[in-house]
């Protein structure tokens, strides 16, 4: 297939180099130019996203935020300019979902069709083709692009209709830092009371309190291990989006606010590129305690 | 070995049978009174805690609140009061981590050993005997107490001194009310924004957004089943012993200290005995939207 590829960061560059094993042929563009090494051999470089669009019958886009995917759609010499008749638009960013809905709309009244399939997995799951795809489409477009997330991902799932796919990557975003301030709270209040943050996070582990995050986050906390994962900075950008759209869609998360604080917290303090699970020396600083130091 | 047990409710007289069935004695006592079904073949009922103590090697409590505990333990016809050299105290309540210290500083100058060893697994786990028991003490205390806990548990965990079993017991219920809010703000904006919960809960448990909670409280969420399970009534007790203590220690919780609310919100609907993944319905009201309902 001819593959559009607009977004080549520390997500975008191994995603399009896996398509381009799977045997598609890749046309790129990426706001800091396409890397020389990366082109030949089926891997063309184009001025802009028109031309990724006027080339290629399935343009993906993977930049930061919703003001990017809305410039390289719209903007000058956008996706919208190159697009003609029955192609197709994915967008892999992770954005605001009330935005993808209006997206979506403008490209469909050119003929196109519109997928948002934000991802989980990191840089190692973009490299490894072992992403978790969160997709919101028709039935019809979903088939259509399944090859392509084959070839980059593992665990992939049609959430529902254009927009789903946002919006499940907004919940998992949510309950993520929720389950990181619970375990933040939880290990602050043992160890500062004098019990052993190592052997209550073990006691835990057993029962209803266990999580992903109190396996892989508390470890972190404990051992001060603050190294990404998954950075401060992307993780605030994500709940920002998330109190955005509750706004506009009529919904109050209270607790989603709290964690949001706890994350200007940690930039506050210098720690943007650390990893999230960093949220817990918020706790720490409020309560003049660390998890580590035991009473 | 001759067993105390003082609290017979739907916790404590399961526990006391299958103590008895492990071949102890149980000496018995229960504010509303010993069920007369209950007594004779090594069931011996007492007319107060102060003779329970006099006549057991060891003497367990299970009562609802550190009140409770205070006044079973150092009130008129106390345990205090029965108790003589050598004897252990085990308190098996969940109660205020700070208390229990302060407690078991005056029965250790009676010369009696103290554990704190509250439980979770509920009255289903009780009967079973499979319950799960945080344990704080020394490791001679814990030694001599293991038996006892091997007859009616079956996660049996030593996390310290004393005091850090009902300290573990707080973080556990920290965690569990935190990420019950953390799937009830998700599921609420996910439902709101249009996707399907059902799908969106499917598509996140494979991923960092996973844990019991995700399993468990929210499919009960999405089918409206809030037959508890464990009680707000008690998920609120729980919280404010975190509350109060962290203000004893010194230690800030914000997400927690929502969460509580959260409960209030629940109370004020008549809800005190439904299960505590009830605690939805708070955010559904904040937002004007229930989950179930789709958009």
């Amino acid at each position: 297939m001819k593959v559009g590829f607009i977004g080549l960061g520390l997500m975008g560059l191994p995603m399009a180099e896996n398509l381009r094993k799977a045997g598609h042929t890749l046309y790129l563009h990426s706001r800091s130019g396409v890397p020389a090494a990366v082109q030949g051999d089926g891997m063309i470089a184009c001025e802009n996203p028109a031309e990724v669009a006027s080339k290629a019958e399935v343009v993906i886009t993977m930049v930061p935020d919703t003001p990017d995917v809305e410039k390289v759609l719209f903007g000058e010499k956008g996706v919208a300019g190159g697009l003609s008749d029955g192609k197709l638009v994915i967008d892999m960013s992770s954005i605001s979902p009330v935005a993808t809905k209006a997206f979506a709309k403008r490209i469909e009244e050119l003929g196109c069709g519109y997928i948002d399939a934000p991802v989980s997995g990191g840089d190692i799951g973009a490299k490894a083709a072992t992403l978790t795809i969160m997709v919101g489409a028709t039935e019809t477009d979903f088939e259509r692009a399944k090859p392509l997330f084959e070839a980059i991902g593992k665990t992939i799932t049609l959430v529902g209709g254009v927009g789903s796919g946002q919006t499940c990557k907004v919940a998992n975003q949510i309950i993520v830092a929720l389950n990181i301030q619970a375990v933040a709270e939880a290990l602050t209040f043992a160890s500062k009371a004098g019990a052993d943050p190592v052997r209550v996070r073990q006691a835990l582990l057993g029962g209803f309190a266990s999580s992903r995050v109190l396996e892989v986050h508390a470890e972190r906390m404990i051992n001060r291990t603050f190294k990404p994962g998954f950075r401060v900075g992307l993780h605030m950008k994500d709940l920002e989006v998330a109190l955005s759209n509750a706004r506009a869609l009529g919904v109050a998360l209270p607790s989603t606010a709290v964690a949001q604080q706890m994350f200007n917290s940690c930039v506050a303090n210098g720690d943007i590129d650390a990893d999230d699970s960093i949220l817990c020396t918020a706790i720490e600083r409020l309560s003049g305690h660390e998890i580590a130091k035991g009473s």
